[in-house]
């Protein structure tokens, strides 16, 4: 049985309950390869109200980006996202964006994917990108600060994208240190900014952004699910993945020459605004050890100012932070 | 005509000279496909003394890295360079160094080749790595800083390679900021460290370490050679390929540790001792602008500190120094 078959009888009376028993008899295959075909369905992006004998119903096709009012909807409101790559499926956006780099893509160039088969979180983690159900993308960047501000660009990625989906969703988003975006205690988006360097210099940036736009919890590995969350969970309907990329693109391109011109300070002050845990006790797992302490706020590098029982500040550069 | 027919003819009668004309009669080929054939061989390491009328006569056969007696003289003196990927020709160590820190290669891995023919220098640029001639290689390095203090590893790795190749050749070697090796104005070294970062943390840094140790000047293109010197031009004899790896890993993993254990300050203080134009008026091009001051040292980050006409320091990052 071929998905289109299987797709051709789902659609051949729109709103209407078609029975796995139907299906199976007349495709002549196995309920078993009816529920698989199901499956692939919903991997693709179908959405079904199935009903204990009744059957399947297909209430939602899949979304898919439309070039065309992407790139409208990008030039009103920034420069950034040229060149544009729109690919269906891939490994990796980021892998891409590297490779597109390395050959000179200037500042701007931006790869998104409606699915990534090999999606990459922070330290090597998976991470997970169902398709037509999220934004996952990079962005080019070849910034002109000197390399030991480059963990700055973590920090003003985060805020950026804290404020475009606060922006879009009417959510309350706040940020963990240095770049988790969380509703509650769940994370709704993550970012990773790998970066290629030259002696002092920086050859290019690359800010990897995923964002659980209309990710249903289902479409997670179980064992992610009590700490994801997606806009569509906490607004209840699905949200416009076009309208969460232009918002970023432009939201971003703006504190980027906010900080091009006037520095990390003023980032630095917005990502405070926008942090959970500033002022409370927190717990930082790094390479090394485990400390606790009260999180005061950023350093001018970007790292996290703790403070420990005796009243002195420990800067950490890197680690995971629990609260 | 094969090299290995040419070779066999040059090395019949050792010490005595084979005019062209011969080698042309016995190998039925033409005057001009025998000086092809020469360079060729020119290019793979052998040396010529050719007299006019007379002919040819080799008078160096190529140098050629002893794999045992590198691993047992780099054993004695370091833990570095293992693993040990010693190759014959090679685009660039520095693209099989990257692939194999991607994989995971351990701190200390050490690639070298004999030949390079894709060799890169900073900024893009060509670096020509002739055969046998010097020592090429890179050294993966996994630091445990931050990133923002990746860019002093420059300048660690210029001091420790102008260290040992003092105590190799007895030469007079300085630093030009931030990590040119000279001999008088002549460049004898270069050194390109990249680094792959993500967020705040260094996935890795490899140390790309080209040093003109038995190039002759006609073994470069003519225009680099008014800028060029090597080891044995300075010395007039040729200096083991062996010993001068040795010397550099086990400089470089000794200031390493030092770097770890106290900061950069005796590195930079090193450095500085080392350093040709600190108090001298220097000009320093960035991609920005052209500046004009007196070197005075370096910044905490590695920085070059120019001090201005008015008396201000301005702080530069990355830039070609001329004086």
């Amino acid at each position: 049985m071929r998905d289109e078959q299987l797709l051709e009888l789902l659609t051949e009376r729109p709103g209407e309950y078609i029975s796995g028993e139907e299906i199976s008899r007349r495709l002549s295959v196995s309920r078993t390869a009816v529920w698989k075909g199901i499956n692939r369905l919903k991997e693709q992006g179908y959405e079904f109200d199935s009903v204990t004998r009744r059957g399947y119903r297909i209430v939602r096709l899949p979304d898919r980006f439309d070039e065309v009012s992407l790139r409208l909807q990008l030039g009103k409101l920034t420069s950034w996202g040229q060149p544009l790559h729109l690919l269906d499926t891939i490994g990796s956006t980021q892998d891409l964006a590297r490779e597109l780099a390395e050959k000179g893509a200037p500042e701007g160039t931006l790869v998104i994917a409606e699915q990534q088969t090999a999606g990459r979180g922070r330290q090597g983690r998976v991470f997970h990108s169902p398709a037509g159900r999220g934004v996952w993308m990079t962005l080019v960047l070849r910034p002109q600060q000197p390399l030991q501000y480059t963990s700055q660009l973590t920090l003003l990625a985060a805020v950026a994208i804290c404020r475009a989906l606060r922006d879009v969703s009417g959510l309350d988003i706040g940020i963990k240190w240095p770049n988790d975006l969380l509703i509650g205690n769940r994370k709704v988006c993550g970012i990773l900014v790998e970066s290629a360097a030259e002696d002092g210099h920086v050859r290019y940036a690359l800010g990897g952004f995923g964002i659980d736009v209309n990710v249903a919890l289902e479409d997670l590995p179980e064992e992610v699910r009590p700490l994801a969350t997606s806009l569509r969970i906490e607004r209840g309907e699905p949200v416009d993945r076009t309208a969460v990329v232009a918002a970023i693109l432009s939201e971003l391109e703006t504190l980027y020459h906010l900080y091009n011109r006037e520095g990390f300070a003023p980032i630095a002050a917005l990502w405070e605004a926008s942090a959970l845990a500033i002022g409370k006790v927190v717990t930082v797992k790094t390479l090394q050890h485990t400390m606790t302490g009260i999180a005061r706020g950023l350093g001018e590098n970007g790292e996290l100012l703790l403070e420990q029982p005796d009243g002195s500040i420990t800067p950490v550069y890197s680690g995971e932070v629990g609260f």
